[in-house]
């Protein structure tokens, strides 16, 4: 992470990490630099005020926020920044259905662009991340044609591998 | 309203008013004065964070958050006061699935105080504030009794009255 | 426990007790007294009705009542006293959405302040307990003040952890 | 109803009548003699305590209970009876989910006979009761068997009038 | 079983025998006679009928009918019978909440009496036919009032029990 | 109606009627000779097996089974026939989830191909029914793809009337 | 496989084959001839439109579809083939739901034959196809008659071996 | 409209102009240059396919996709396609909870950022393509930050108007 991070992805608790780490791993692969914080809508509203306000400034481009349960940390950040804010429900309880409900129900004005609940939505939210970045940077956008057409082989190789196992 | 409020009132939208209309006059009955805001969690949290962070110094004793959707109000008042903080999901998406959850699944450590959806918990809103105000109030807790023991009246006469028809 | 309680935790079920003990931990935490007992609004119907009537005499300021399934035992408290009633719903049936419902959906008259599902409404509802006994005590609210800096002191410690994770 | 009633109706609000009124009418039908009252759970709690604790020495066989939201007025008459007790959930929140589970989730211990949401419910319930009350009363028996051969009357009867409409 | 049963139980398939063992247990606690069928409304339609269209000239006064996913079975039971039909949602898919709807939402016309889903349901079962029974059975109001009173014995003495953790 | 009808529409209640037309309706446009009655699981089960059990031999193909609330007329139609069994969830109560989980979730052994709630699966049930009778049938596939390509023209012309407006 | 595949499985991820090994033992007792292959909407749409603009004309006579999450795969199939598609919701998230939404809720004009969630609708997909299949096939309607009445008598003789183990 | 488009509204259906065209309206409130299709992942797959294979060609940035039911016009959409898709749930059944799910759980590799249902989230679409156009844009960042000064300043308006009424 020697390069400045031009993704933020703050998470509400240190326990959204092992799903999040799927996160990382993505925008590694698209060799996307990103920042990772601690930082609760609820526990730390102070921080997180504070991160988001200064989020463009800093350099980032795209913030992603983990939270489960009351999800209020997408929504914090939307409201304090005019970076796109990408929200992924964490599935703790009720099987993420309070989390996906606080980040995809946001009141018109201040938009989230709501993932899947849990690993998912923790690897949709680097491609999305990706996706928004390559708005102006060509590269990215190659990157992004190389990493579909890497799901089309692999979905293919195991198409293939179940017509080995079949016949 | 002449005297000082003790108990604050915030709404996310003035869509809410009507709902919490219910509220303030229940307060009325048990002679509280309150104040009223309409301050968004999401549109302008840097006046939420304000009002929460000088309730308590301003002389509030609770405050009540209405909010829908994505229903993070309550969470950010509870985030920034010691006060106790009481949540009226309102009903204006999804039957207030989404406010309910959003205010009730709060985190461990951020309590709020989440009452029914809609109208029944904009009313029972007020008559919780005035049970925690009633801590050090012996006059508001006779209040309280005697508005339990109106209750058992109506209610008594409801049943009346429909003996009446009955026979 | 020599003090005379001061918050009174009702569980329907010994099931409960281990949930629960969250709740009573926290209380600890604050040196608030408390009592706990095991009642059923079903199975010991009169026990609940005595232990709620006569609650605020016995010096009682708050209770808290913890209930799974069709979980009647907050509304019941909330029907016998005048003393705030926090509501904690179990989560063994339906992740715990029926008990949600059932202590949520009070009808207009008799608040319950509900808390979240399991573990976190545990813990939350000492914390609200205390911030409701802290209306008449500034010791109190001076203890509450100082756990939220724990709070803001713990997460940023968590956050400060992951940056030497991920350096 | 002169005579005296073996079945007991009990209605948490006096909105909940329109949709008895399908019960009482129903119980009419079969000439079995009713009362209904209006008994709140949560607001005249000691009126529903007295009201089941006596419904088996007045006579009563059966005890329907309708409520809506946290509908725990089922669940109360069943702790204090040793009577049947059918529950019917109102639909006025929630399309009635909250009063279904309220209603149907009982604890093991203290069963309740919940029908169907609204209207249908209220319908049902009548019948159930006399199903029940037939336990003891062949003539009972023989009613039922009669109405459910004009359920097969009516049906065909709607089966042949969609013939003629197509033909 | 040397009696004639009284009670009939069906399940939709042999996998629900382990939860209706509860149920199965509760009635021999009231020495109630039982007999239980695998049968399935879906799988074995025409044994369904001739099970319910017999079972009230085979001297049942009461059918218990457990089944999951969409369970037709109760509603089966209650379509070819006069007695009482008792349903009982078992939990294999959906949590129940399947298998709640079906055995609850019975159309006008054809009542079932529908318990908690799963284990709590098959105790609560045979308790509530125990009460249908009872209505021509003094002895058996007797032992459904004894078992009343070692519910709120068994209750009392784990608050006791709870008393004696906590001193 | 002159032809012998090889598509049997059976409707647990005459309300039904009107989302059904639709389905009769599309029918028409293939030019399928139906027929529809208004048969009960519940109400008048002997007459839902006996139109089960004859179905294949009075010719027809395909049953499309209509209902709502605890919706069993499609399982218990599957259960007494080889023909496919096509279910259209009615959407009177609860949005229809009732009766959507009552026909799609059945039991390994009886399969019920499940539609869309109301209206939209009433349209697609005489599509489906369509399709299933194109097995055998090369000039019923022919209308299948006229009418596929009918609506790609329909939705194109929509497209097109957008462009209009919109220019 | 020597024969010409007559049903096609198509599932959206590798991770779907356990169960649907169900439906390819189902249709192996049907001696039904299949084939299965691993195409995503959403990764490979490309030989998902291929596969099934194809489909017909490569001789399948039915597409079974079987995915998770926002489970499109059938939906697509049918967009792109005039044969009935049979529709398999695989429970990975959220119990299903999502997958079992997305594939019932069909707008008019596209239907989709949906199955049980997950291993039962695995099971009864084969069965369903085989019903569609049997329209022209004498020998498969009879296969299907024999299958039922091999679950008949395994019912049975679940249900003697329940008596046995009662008596 | 004369400048190339850099938005792409696509709907599924015309029924969702009326809603959608709040998404239009603030887009023009950013002066970004949009088209609006009716394409309809099921009626016609194939533009669908070349509209999201072509977009980024013809010099779109972002695609926005509105439907309801089984909502899968985003997910093709973003099959096909390297922008970032925003996908609006529409809310004509089960109030937008099928739509809502069918757009928010994507599986991995193929992210859609979903808004809330309907109309709340038509506006907040447009809100979110402005934010990622806004990448390479400092103009477009310029606006963003502009109208949530507005949202400030309408909310603190709407507070002012309040507080008139109140005092």
């Amino acid at each position: 992470m020697a390069d400045r991070p031009i993704v933020g992805i703050v998470m509400g608790s240190d326990s959204d990490l092992e799903t999040m780490k799927r996160c990382m791993k993505q925008l590694d692969e698209f060799a996307l630099p990103w920042e990772a914080r601690v930082i609760s809508a609820h526990r730390t509203p102070e921080v997180a005020h504070e991160y988001a306000s200064t989020a463009a400034d800093r350099g980032l481009k795209v913030i992603i926020a983990a939270a489960g349960m009351s999800a209020a940390l997408a929504g914090v950040m939307a409201a304090n920044t005019t970076l796109p804010v990408v929200g992924v429900p964490m599935d703790g309880s009720l099987m993420g259905l309070d989390a996906m409900l606080s980040t995809l129900q946001m009141p018109p004005g201040i938009p989230v662009g709501a993932m899947a609940i849990g690993k998912a939505g923790a690897t949709n939210a680097a491609i999305f991340a990706a996706q928004i970045i390559a708005q102006g940077d060509p590269a990215m956008a190659e990157k992004i044609a190389a990493f579909k057409q890497q799901q089309v082989d692999k979905t293919v190789a195991k198409d293939n591998k179940l017509q080995d196992e079949l016949s």
